[in-house]
């Protein structure tokens, strides 16, 4: 099986999830009024690993780092625009899905975490669209195969050219022996709701489904000449706008490139820090919180755009997750802190909720979701510990919820004369951050007793400290600074001492108790049979149709049913 | 990794799921008024496959299969047991689940579908509480480890023994590096609702948790004196007996042995025949319809008992599935077809569903139920074929909508003068098997129109032909004489040719649109990642945990994160 990394572009030290639209290769973004158009067009030498070409807009994790960065700034930089029509910009090829030899040369390490970003970028689409009122419609002039339909899949409306060759398209079975990586599955049943029997035809049809029976499959939703495609999807785009919710705005914020420090034991950026410590496999992820008062108004709001402690912390807090993810595959436990004066976060906190309606907060609010839902997601054993000098409120409290485990420290340190630790509750821990499953942090916590969850409600605000907090149910542990420094210790040595892959299934399993949505049913499910199947020699093995794939040989199975 | 067979024991040429409590090696049934009580005794020389011994009450299928006999005529043999004590006849020891020694040398085919049953028979304990009244207390006398704690939590109430050592625990994790088989890491979390990040703790502590803490922590539901155990959990029995909802009855019925014939092209039933074509890779299940009239009543009902046609069909399909699935791995496509007078089985289905509060028809229908998920469940493809002569009506209608795919002739065939093939809905198709999901496969297959459904009811009882059933969207395809051969044809061919594994993913997604539960969760999600585990090296592999488990030399782990 290809387990060995492929080698990045470029000499390139790590992938890099930064960009900006000036630096795009693969995808042009035009903002024209209320509508935006995010054209595809793959650059096929630029690549984020040697050895393959991106033909036919078929993507790697390089494009879709743009995708995800382009949706980011249609938030925060174009707040005027209301509907986004995602197009191809190359001559009857939408786009050809995942780079199949990039998938036949990656490890699995590397095709898990790619596929859990494009899935998180489509749901970020999804995202914008439900709670943000930016509407997508896809428009396809070829063929749309793959991660390509995917891609459609995360649009609100779906339109394809109707010339006897344009088709949707999951080949990934019959082609690969693979499943669609990226929810397509998942999608076709419960998004668009085509029939389940339907469904089961058009995953085997490698060439895809076309006109009239696309839309009668409920594939996509429209079907038009060629010659009418754009006019149809900008009309669409243009009703879209009209009926949108987003909320008003005068003008956006500039995303800045994040300031960061790479070297041999982490990353250093203006709010966020990790320290990697190799030996152990951790890294430390610092936050700090606010060092002054929140804004005095939404206007200084906007003013202040990115240099906000809030929106600041976020993205670097994103990038450091990323980085950690697909760049750092041996370390296992990720160990959470925070540091900064608890009040003045809770201040920051009152100010988001007093303003939530305002359309700055509302986007920073669904970013540090969509940065919380990363941490769920992610497949590292994640542990907060609660320290004096931290502060663990608001969103930063959430993070301490989405962990694995929490430590506190009861009472002060021996020779540190600042107060004991707490951790406070805000507003936004009741509904402001829900999980994929569509709960919040708390309500998964306290499934067994619902009452927990209002009676906690009225401790907002207010500084908890280890022991109450222990009493609450909010922490795992409380510890006092004798027992601390060992108790941790052997956690953290126990921890890394076990199977990387029993943990990834423990977590992701404990992680998600109650109910199930499509996105939490595409991480759950989709995910852990691709998992499966993305390590079945069937796909990956020598003579498995991954590797296979364009060699002119045919793959060989094992007819085994398991 | 280890994917050669295990050889069966005492030269057995298949893994046999019929049993009775006369042959029974490891469990002991006994049944006194309202209450039953079942005993496990765990026999470790009579394992199922050679080369292990079941120490410690440890199980392999062989045992499992005996405690879904059991409980299988609890609710046909016994219908004034209201009450279940589930209990350890070995002093001190509760179960140390299932054999690890099994385990590190069964294939990986052996290791899934092991776990699939051992699944579908917590989930029938659970069913027959649900639906039955059947309420199962589980008293703890020892040790309650890995499988023998997921046993204790498919019961209604759990008792452990407080004296210093007895523990429950789920140490798979730490030990195997795998995760525990059979629902335990989703019941825990959404049926016991522990705390997601004390379930974390305890799904890492080897010796478990025991007294007061189990208890805190929602593991168990009291902790007792080991003298008081046996009185404490009957009269929890008792209590439950009381409350019981069970359906009176003044005897129950016998179920005899299935009457079988075993040869090399497959198996012949009473009712269903299985015709395997090896070559093709395919198996045909054939099911009978009655070829008498139903019932005058319900106590002629109950008089001819296991010889009912309802009942005696249910069984025989269900030993079918479970020997295609547990030793036919190689046999792909399951093609299921009906053979009957349709009307007459009308008449059955309108006997059964005027007489649905009996407690004999209610435990058929739940029986077929549990046949029908138990088809939603199988690794395998699934293509019915509706045909001149067919009687695809209720129960047997439901296995056509259970399938991937269904073809439907349309019309007569040449030199056969048999009426058109016509399919025909009963009340039962609206509720009385719901999927694992909660939901029927009607309301699945039309998520997108639910009117739909409401349409078809009306409909209940008419004859329903191709054309008319493809327009419905009740089958997948109609096609005439002319085409079908063909058709069908490369229909299997094509999906024999298809990677296993991939199909098995793809399926496992395709058919469960729509809402989760507990029960759809673990065969859903958690099943995935188990498989996915099963795979990894850092389990099965030469160094994996599974495999140097007990040998003096310590796993070595490939640290990477996927």
């Amino acid at each position: 099986m290809a387990q060995a990394e492929n080698r990045l572009a470029n000499g390139a030290a790590r992938i890099d999830f930064q960009t900006s639209p000036d630096r795009y290769r693969h995808w042009k973004l035009a903002v024209d009024g209320e509508i935006a158009t995010l054209s595809l067009d793959v650059d096929e030498n630029a690549g984020l690993f040697e050895g393959y070409q991106l033909k036919l807009n078929s993507y790697d994790l390089g494009v879709d780092i743009e995708l995800a960065d382009a949706v980011r700034r249609l938030r925060f930089e174009h707040p005027q625009v209301k509907a986004v029509v995602l197009r191809s910009a190359k001559n009857r090829v939408f786009c050809a899905g995942a780079n199949i030899r990039m998938l036949a040369g990656a490890s699995h390490a590397h095709k898990v975490n790619f596929c859990k970003f494009t899935n998180e970028t489509r749901n970020g689409i999804e995202d914008a669209s439900e709670t943000s009122g930016i509407r997508f419609v896809c428009a396809i002039n070829g063929t749309a195969a793959g991660g390509g339909y995917e891609l459609a899949l995360a649009a609100d409306h779906i339109v394809l050219v109707d010339d006897g060759s344009s088709a949707v398209a999951l080949p990934e079975l019959p082609l690969l022996a693979v499943l669609p990586g990226t929810g397509g599955l998942t999608r076709v049943t419960d998004k668009r709701k085509v029939r389940r029997d339907l469904a089961d035809v058009f995953c085997t049809i490698e060439e895809g489904v076309k006109g009239r029976r696309a839309v009668e499959w409920r594939l996509v939703d429209a079907v038009v000449p060629q010659t009418k495609l754009e006019a149809v999807a900008l009309d669409k785009a243009r009703e879209f706008a009209k009926a949108s919710s987003r909320a008003p705005a005068d003008r956006g914020i500039v995303l800045p490139p994040l300031k960061r420090q790479f070297d041999v034991s982490g990353v250093t950026y203006g709010k966020v820090s990790v320290v990697i410590d190799r030996a152990q496999r951790t890294a430390t992820i610092t936050v700090a919180g606010p060092d002054a008062s929140p804004p005095v108004n939404v206007d200084a709001f906007v003013q202040a755009g990115a240099d906000n402690w809030v929106l600041q912390a976020a993205l670097e807090l994103d990038d450091a997750l990323l980085h950690l993810r697909n760049n750092e595959f041996e370390i296992g436990t990720l160990i959470f802190k925070t540091v900064g004066d608890l009040e003045m976060l809770g201040a920051h906190n009152r100010f988001l909720g007093e303003n939530r309606q305002h359309w700055l907060v509302h986007e920073v609010t669904q970013l540090w979701k969509s940065v919380l839902k990363r941490i769920d997601v992610t497949s590292r054993s994640l542990v907060a510990l609660i320290e004096p000098g931290s502060c663990f409120a608001g969103a930063l409290a959430e993070i301490a919820l989405a962990c694995d485990r929490s430590y506190m420290l009861i009472g002060q340190r021996e020779g540190d004369n600042r107060p004991p630790a707490a951790i406070m509750l805000s507003g936004g821990n009741f509904g402001s951050f829900p999980m994929s499953n569509g709960i919040t942090r708390l309500q998964a916590r306290f499934l067994a007793d619902p009452a927990q969850v209002e009676k906690l409600a009225a401790e907002k605000g207010r500084r908890i400290e280890a022991e109450e907090a222990e009493a609450l149910g909010l922490i795992t542990f409380a510890r006092d600074d004798i027992d601390w420094n060992d108790e941790v210790r052997l956690f953290i040595e126990e921890r890394t001492s076990y199977s990387p892959d029993a943990l990834t299934g423990m977590e992701a399993n404990l992680r998600f108790a109650g109910p199930e949505t499509t996105e939490s049913k595409i991480f759950a499910r989709l995910t852990a049979w691709q998992n499966w199947i993305f390590q079945r020699p069937n796909a990956v093995g020598e003579a498995g149709a991954l590797r296979r794939y364009g060699s002119g040989q045919k793959a060989a199975f094992d007819m085994k049913r398991v």
